[in-house]
């Protein structure tokens, strides 16, 4: 039998009363000092950001903060502010929607760029192939059907990540990936394949040194916020028991 | 400090290496003697049904199972079913979204049924409009929208009471207590305002003596079936990101 | 753009004003006139269950549903009890816990029996090995560090199971499965390796003509059993805030 | 019946193909030029925060992330991280614990500074007994039994508050009732009864003139970051359906 001190063990916080450090950090060298993005890598990476690396985090997180209504997370939340549970309920409701289809792509862009760092012509054709293989012919982090002819977002991102590739914050490697990608998806298909906004974060992730998967938890943080936006506007506009299609008959709040 | 033994306390179920006692009863003595909603009942409350007590439960878990996808919480299931998280968390997105609104209206009726059970004329008035004073105009169990002129699921159930009240299985208080409200109510507003599903299940609820917060438990339990069946039906319809409204236009996966 | 009207399609219920139907039936002629169990397998199966059939999938919903609060979900519907959310959002937090690991074992098992059904000797090997070389050493089905030297479970559904065969209602080909791939693993590990709940309950979803992944559903359903149970004993102890083991401190309910 | 296109109305986000705008702010003008907190505070509140401002509201936000595996939210997030559920749902899981109990009092510590702001003598006292009748002996935001005799984060947000008040960025109002009501508690008491995380927060919000319901979806948002770093570090662990004290016997993952 374990002991029961060391059942969950943890390098995140240390406690005792009165005091309270973040990986190491008194937490009041912390407050006032530290902004929330800062606060964010430092706990959840265990290590500082700073700089021109700290700005391009921030920017990711920034980007990726709503879709609109039309987005499945979105709108539970929105539903579910009008069945009669709490804000945070709400919220939770939303986030536990995201999965391997909605925001996972991100996590699936990060691995590819990774696999395809510093290749081109026939080998990275040949690790593309590879991939669609096993994972089908969509690649993570191109085209957009909504965003025609390009999500606003990722050339934003993208200049940001070059700016920082010039400065020596990053590397560079997964942003020139994910270009060489995108050409070679164009030069396949006969016209531009644009990166999107899983794509473009995932550039920084990867840029960044982030593992993959938690580019889909650092999505879920953003994403967290229009969560929150979004369940709090419903709150206050009212209605009850709202589904997801204005019924042919109006919706009661006795009804089972 | 506590004693990590009796952190958690309970009566539900007692095991040692080999052995499994639901309630005291050994689990051998269970599996194949005892139906399911007879051990539901067993487990939740701690004791015994059967006879035509048991056969009212069982009546009210089937008449709640569904109410279809404009319903937000069937909706919600199967909203997650094409985002790409398990069959359970589907299952969990809709259930999380039964609450005060949605689905909370059975809890209120058992405790409306309670405090009127017995009463008549003026004091039952009283009741009514002390009721309307502290939560609103609506009283929960009545009347709705969509199903007009009645709920079939009401009658059915209300008569599988009346049978039981006539064997002496139940008093039978409560369901006088709902068709005396449901006959102030039809005389206040000159129309006849029937029970609903919540008020139906209610009845049965508050004639098996279970308290009003349960009533709202085992509405969850019920319309988990139909949590389930629409997020496995969707599941196998397939589609990716569902979200509330066809949009128009189409939403892909690969959006943020 | 789809038609609305269209956007969710289903065969599980269908409602019009005053009519509802469960996969062609009138709710009244369910109400009253159909078990619980037997209802969940008309809406989620879309076809009648009856007779023995019916007595060993109650058997098997009966079977499963508590383990107690060592398990993470029980256990998190106990929290969550503490933390001031509704019951069925508690049951819901439990819930949402189920997944590839907790609860997982009997999807995982319908697959492994159906690939066996029928094999003996080196061909149950060659799919054994194969088995474990893509998906690592432990058989789901088989095995309890808790139960020993046997889960009082599985031999009880096991002997429905066979009496259900018996009487022609079932094959009994996976059973026979469970007990070929039972005797193999004895034979190579030279002690017993008995089934366990997963694998019981797993034999007679395959006996019954259920898709692996409802094996899953169907465990969800009835742990929401001993997650309401859970989580009204908590709410009726009291307590707040109360975390997954006593802590050194006791906790406020003002803490951060 | 409703038209379909304004089902759900927003002016949180507008889009059209290869246009988003937040709050009406294009995201090009955003994204790089505006920091997380700034861009949380836009889509929540609907308009910009800046200077002194945004440093309290980043620094509320810090404060919060994270009180470690004792906090049920914390310990559901890293129990769910073993049950074989995605990382975003593993943060659901604890994001939706936080209630009315846990996490809930930073809600009800912004309306009572509401409540006491400008009081004192008497009429504060009175203010106070009479929120006591309503709500228990307890006031929201004062007192930690873990933290004594000072939570470390407290004085320091209530020292950047007075900054902010020093330069007029914030009226001071709430920190002054804070301190009104803890200096009337002290002497109640006859012990010193400091201000926790949840009272130093709550005067956070209250001098930015946030809603008290949204307090505590500030307080969602800021702990989902401590979430998303142990559901991480537990995943990178390992484990299997760690429950939530070390049981007397191993669990295993085949355990129903």
């Amino acid at each position: 039998m374990s002991d029961v001190s060391d059942w969950w063990r943890t390098s995140i916080i240390e406690m005792e009363p009165g005091r309270i450090a973040l990986r190491g950090t008194p937490i009041e060298q912390i407050i006032g000092k530290m902004g929330f993005a800062e606060t964010i890598w430092l706990l959840v990476m265990g290590e500082r950001i700073e700089g021109p690396r700290a700005a391009l985090f921030e920017a990711a997180l920034v980007s990726a903060v709503d879709h609109g209504p039309q987005a499945p997370s979105i709108a539970a939340a929105r539903m579910a502010a009008t069945c009669g549970i709490g804000l945070q309920s709400a919220m939770a409701t939303g986030l536990n929607m995201l999965g391997d289809v909605h925001g996972g792509a991100g996590e699936q862009a990060v691995a590819l760029f990774g696999a395809c760092a510093g290749l081109e012509g026939s080998e990275l054709e040949a690790v593309l192939a590879d991939w669609r293989a096993r994972n089908g012919k969509y690649l993570p982090g191109f085209g957009h059907r909504f965003h025609k002819p390009v999500d606003p977002r990722a050339p934003c991102l993208l200049s940001l990540v070059d700016a920082a590739a010039a400065e020596g914050a990053v590397t560079g490697r997964h942003a020139a990936s994910a270009r060489a990608i995108g050409a070679l998806l164009a030069q396949q298909r006969g016209a531009p394949v644009p990166l999107n906004i899983d794509g473009a974060t995932a550039v920084i992730y990867a840029e960044l040194g982030c593992p993959a998967a938690l580019a889909r938890g650092f999505f879920g943080l953003s994403r967290s916020v229009g969560l929150l936006a979004h369940a709090w506007e419903q709150t206050e506009q009212g209605g009850r028991n709202k589904g997801p299609t204005p019924p042919r008959y109006l919706w009661t709040h006795d009804a089972g």
